[in-house]
């Protein structure tokens, strides 16, 4: 790893808008998927992943079956984990709230769950057990009735479904699982086929062609944010075990030859045990090709003269995953502005938050985390403003509503209440009359 | 007004994306003021508002000086337009959180607010002072230090801008104001020039090339929604009043030749009588053209055989504002899934909301209701997870984390946790070799 002064160093990646062809490609298989429904999902799941289903919907036995695939650990490991993001997501939810005036009048709020959300995951390699629990488990706290799920038919070339996957969604109470994966998937979702009942939201990662699906259904669905490259950011004084640091860089180096590991430190010792320590358990790793690239391409030692210049060089980067691997983490916690999940101390290692602590790992990349925020709750909640007035607010303030239409020239919403004052003039004088 | 029965009607519009031509230049204008910043502005401004300024922040004795143009109901009426709305919005912010577990780790969510927002205010006709208050509160009250307001130097051909913008501006607390519209504001908003420093959101409503720089900048900064037409879909019975129905109809029909007004009843009589209404009241609207268009492109009144039904009407069409002129409109409010807004009873007509009553009048268009929500106080704030585990939640957790991350494929994730879990054992056993 290069050891760097901080000043000019960057995370930042331009985003992958696809090639034209991959665009042209996405659009095609969008439109089509919009006017021929299923047809279409079966024609693209035989070009793209050379299985021919005779249908998408997985049956219940499909589903369980996987269960004889897994092993114990895992499986005791995953309720686990899921337990701990259920707790976590539980603490986010909010009541609809109601706001009585003293004229008589109610505002509020009423907050409800999106009715329907599709969670996309995808086949092969980036099959992740952990994301399916970290995209599901929030839905299902908001209370989104209908969660489900697509992927791919096939891995690897192989029919079927990653078993881990299957029972990832089970724990997760999904039961709806369609066998279709790529921009196909996508689109089904967003306009519905016969066979698969659009969706409000979808959610989840996937590959280019996937992301640009997202991208061009998004209005008459809603997306999650398209995930960049994974991100870590330690920072650390010379409290800080070096090899503890080494391995977290080296956690997120492996994801992926895009991922970005920074070490920020005002330690010259520290920072050169690491660029050692780096080298040496770097050769012990299965995805050493993967990670040397990512450290050679994205990854650095940042010099820094202060811990306080450190938290300035942090706030900038606006990193997905920050460590604080200091001697008093928790005195630098309100100095962090802009991060997407926050590890502090030596035992809060990234993976921890990753699969197990409860906080959810679909965290913002590529400096977003300066305006996004982790995958939450309120993700699958929309909310509806709620206004009662009563008749003495309107008659009280009528007169100042109209001015303020009359002023931007909006004389139909002056009539609006002006209509309304004039009855109520006229019920008086009908009163008075009668008296 | 066309009667018609509810079945398939919609008012869901296709999105506008621009045109290759219109795409093409802003892309240029954005390329260009983000690579010559300041003078780019000034080319385009002269451009594009005929008029050619020295500056391009106003100096605060202009903003002051814009008090003597406007008339005391105005500035009394919107002041205490803003201290509705931001007791309204004050009632949506939440605190940070920590959530400590039995095994001494502490998990929670910081919560804080965006560091810089801009705003962006259009010119011409579609300058609305309600506009800036809408926009601009929320991210007060979320606690943005920085809220920042663009817009075009020129109106209708005439320099200086509207006084009542200016007013509004200084009510709600904004002194950084810069006399730049277009998509060169919106480039210089996300990428920064010598006058502006770049912010982390831009929202606010504007024309076609407003709408397709914040699409092209998202992502270097988080934007609002794209607002399409106005909307409003009025259910009532036969208790409804038709001239108020009509009135209120006509409300939205003045917005824009593309705004939809709708009508959903199951009493017969109660649409003739509006249909009748609509006419008669149309022919005193000052915005006469606009709103004949808007009802005839985009109007209809549909009957329905009972409440139940126009309820699902409703939630079908998920409507920007919606209001329940019913004899027992709260009966109802629970069952509406899919509204930005809704108004109860009689005397709640929409430009109560609009202006005055406290909720945002930026609300979700064209079907998005169904997942989105509002402008509120969450749009300004953004979320870290914090995560701090002890030594024993990582003695006990750490094998079921590394069997997760095995799983998947990550062998350096569960490195980074046995490197810890290795050191530990060490550490016990030097104990133990001590005694």
């Amino acid at each position: 790893m290069r050891i760097l002064p901080a000043k000019s160093f960057s995370t930042k990646r331009e985003e992958d808008y696809g090639t034209p062809e991959q665009n042209r490609v996405v659009k095609e298989i969008i439109e089509r998927v919009r006017t021929e429904g299923d047809q279409a999902l079966f024609y693209y799941t035989e070009q793209h992943d050379r299985v021919k289903p005779d249908k998408l919907r997985l049956e219940e036995a499909e589903i369980q079956a996987a269960y004889e695939q897994v092993d114990e650990p895992f499986l005791q490991a995953i309720r686990e984990a899921a337990a701990n993001i259920r707790a976590f997501h539980e603490k986010q939810k909010r009541n609809s709230w109601m706001d009585p005036q003293p004229d008589g009048s109610l505002l509020g709020q009423v907050i409800r769950p999106l009715k329907r959300v599709g969670l996309y995951v995808p086949g092969g390699k980036a099959a992740y057990p952990s994301s399916v629990l970290m995209n599901a488990i929030p839905a299902m706290v908001a209370g989104v009735p209908e969660v489900v799920m697509v992927t791919p038919p096939a891995t690897a070339g192989q029919p079927g479904i990653n078993p881990y996957i299957l029972v990832a969604a089970a724990e997760v109470g999904i039961t709806e699982i369609y066998g279709v994966g790529g921009a196909q998937a996508v689109a089904a979702l967003a306009y519905g086929t016969e066979s698969i009942p659009a969706v409000d939201k979808i959610v989840g990662p996937g590959n280019i062609y996937v992301a640009l699906a997202k991208r061009y259904v998004f209005g008459a669905v809603d997306i999650d944010s398209i995930a960049g490259p994974s991100e870590i950011v330690v920072l650390a004084d010379s409290s800080a075990d070096p090899a503890y640091v080494a391995a977290d860089l080296l956690s997120q180096a492996e994801h992926d030859e895009m991922a970005s590991a920074v070490l920020v430190t005002p330690s010259a010792e520290l920072a050169e045990q690491v660029r050692r320590e780096v080298s040496r358990q770097l050769a012990e790793l299965p995805r050493k090709a993967i990670a040397q690239r990512s450290l050679d391409d994205y990854g650095a030692i940042l010099t820094v003269d202060s811990l306080e210049e450190g938290i300035e060089v942090v706030n900038r980067l606006a990193p997905e995953h920050l460590e604080l691997l200091l001697e008093e983490p928790f005195r630098y916690l309100g100095a962090i502005e802009n991060a997407g999940a926050i590890f502090l101390g030596e035992y809060s290692s990234e993976p921890v938050g990753d699969y197990f602590a409860g906080p959810n790992h679909i965290l913002p990349t590529n400096g977003t985390a300066r305006f996004s925020s982790p995958l939450n709750v309120d993700d699958f909640l929309k909310k509806s403003s709620v206004i009662y007035y009563s008749r003495q607010a309107l008659l009280e303030n009528g007169r100042k509503i109209i001015t303020l239409a009359q002023h931007e020239g909006l004389q139909g919403h002056a009539r609006a209440i002006e209509v309304r004052l004039e009855k109520e003039l006229e019920k008086e004088e009908n009163r008075d009359g009668g008296n």
